[in-house]
């Protein structure tokens, strides 16, 4: 197998990202393609050892910042490592695409250069959701579909219990549906419909849940339009890194015995690489044919390192063809509405 | 003044509610009436010292629970002690109604008694969100209205403003539009049109702000509809308490020194309390024509005292009359687009 990386996207690029595949490249036995500038990807190669037949550098001339349109920056650069790194995956160049780069642009080039998987109307983006000691949730959709109809969700469900199972390994993980309180009947006429379709889907769909309880792990799999996907993922990023910058502070006022003070910053250490996405690999773009992960924009080496070593699994468990089998069981579901 | 607190509702009826009257009445000159099973309340105030001319209780024979449907029982539940006490604040025998019951049914009864207030299209829940170390946000929407449109999201900016200036002190508070980011072209038709209403309003708006920035306190009133508004206050409920949980488990494991154990313990306290809705008074029901405040179900004496001293202002200060001078220049902004 090999594996495709944009070395030109996201704040940290290309150091970082070369690093990442550096670090990654020791611990598999995969190829590992970086396409982006040759001369800027090659003197941050030099800085290390490792194995010239194991990583490759496609050169690409051109750059999609965050700041270019998506969809125009799709379309006029294509020379850019985004657009030839997604093109490299479709020809069959590689199994496995991660990019740091501009997140619409990443979206906008699966869906037009890879296509949707046929009867998917919409891909999403899926986060891992840290549970403080007791691993992931995943969030469908993170952020990709700002408003979405009933059957998005229904895709989401369907897709993000694939991926939660050949990727995460949990088997039959738990759907469920963000609403406004637990009853059916809750909520915007959308969330009443989708709560009606994921009730007939073979998803192993346990209702409506609460925010308030998405931090404790109360399902695996949390659907939700972008929006809120997107409000979830926010709001829990500021508030915990608010509280935890909040203690250091109180417990570091000098009122502590040195040792405590010690023992307090290493448990508050453990708490915050929780909540570290560094750990937890990227986020995979659902629906579109090929395995696409983005990563957030401010990825180090180590977020690098672990979306490689993450996405392999993605790539090699079929996970797209799932998703294409599962399509017929969905339209089923649509259409006896 | 009077105030007219609801003696039934909520799950520490009316014990709590009695208590926290006898604690608040110590510390005003005001008289309260409370409304509700006269020989339960009777029974509860035998149990407190308390001036007999200042504590009344006004017998209602139903009461309204959280099982009942919220316009049926408003309907149907005449002499329960939410709709007789909203009946009292309209015919003048009090200027305030608090209540910790059904906040589906207190709404229903602030829009069919005492009715909106003329030009307000939609009345909303006003929360107070804490800010770490800082004070409070003003949440509004946060949750009586899962769906709106652009000049409901104006009519909350406006009313949230006029309550942070005249209930909370706030000069010139800033305005911020939740949104997936910062940019003013982002986000669905609803927000881009929202924020273009906004844009010429007299109000401090900041513009969109990211969920990431709440907890920070990036701005004084935070507008979005109450679906986002319910995400946002029971996501930072469930998280500060899942991430003081694990901590305090963390720093109790029996390696600390037990002086520092200690210290460590009531540092949690404080950040605790900071969470504790109990401190903050309850949430307003902004838009109709009444100071009608929510508390939260679970309410305990602390919060109930809290409410009605944080009410007394929001009835004194000509609030609702404010709103209501208020709602030509709105009309002015939605009728120029």
């Amino acid at each position: 197998m090999r594996i495709i990386i944009d070395g030109m996207g996201g704040d940290n690029a290309p150091s970082e990202i070369v690093k990442g595949v550096v670090d990654a490249a020791a611990l598999i036995d995969h190829e590992i393609h970086i396409v982006g500038d040759e001369k800027k990807i090659e003197a941050e190669l030099a800085k290390y050892k490792y194995k010239k037949e194991q990583i490759k550098i496609v050169h690409a001339s051109d750059v999609i910042t965050n700041d270019d349109a998506p969809v125009k920056a799709v379309r006029t650069k294509q020379d850019s490592s985004l657009v030839k790194g997604i093109n490299l995956l479709k020809s069959g160049g590689g199994e496995l695409f991660i990019s740091a780069g501009n997140t619409g642009a990443i979206m906008a080039a699966g869906l037009f250069i890879l296509g949707r998987i046929q009867g998917i109307d919409r891909p999403a983006i899926a986060s891992t959701y840290p549970i403080l000691g007791k691993g992931v949730s995943l969030l469908v959709d993170s952020g990709a579909n700002a408003e979405c109809k009933p059957n998005n969700l229904l895709e989401f469900a369907a897709m993000g219990s694939i991926y939660m199972e050949k990727v995460l390994n949990v088997k039959k993980p738990t759907v469920g549906l963000v609403n406004m309180g637990t009853e059916e009947n809750k909520g915007p006429t959308v969330l009443k419909a989708a709560h009606e379709l994921l009730s007939k889907s073979s998803t192993n769909f346990v209702g409506n849940i609460e925010a308030r309880d998405v931090p404790k792990g109360i399902c695996d799999v949390i659907v939700c339009d972008g929006f809120i996907g997107n409000v979830i993922l926010k709001l829990t990023e500021g508030l915990a890194w608010n509280i935890l910058k909040l203690l250091k502070n109180k417990f570091t006022d000098g009122m502590l015995p040195k040792m405590g003070a010690l023992l307090l910053s290493s448990k508050l250490k453990e708490l915050k690489s929780e909540f570290d996405y560094s750990e937890y690999g990227g986020a995979p773009i659902l629906g579109v044919k090929g395995a696409v992960v983005k990563m957030h924009g401010s990825s180090n080496a180590n977020a690098v390192k672990n979306t490689i070593l993450k996405g392999i699994p993605y790539a090699e468990n079929n996970v797209v063809q799932t998703i294409q089998n599962s399509v017929l069981e969905l339209e089923e579901i649509i259409i006896s509405e």
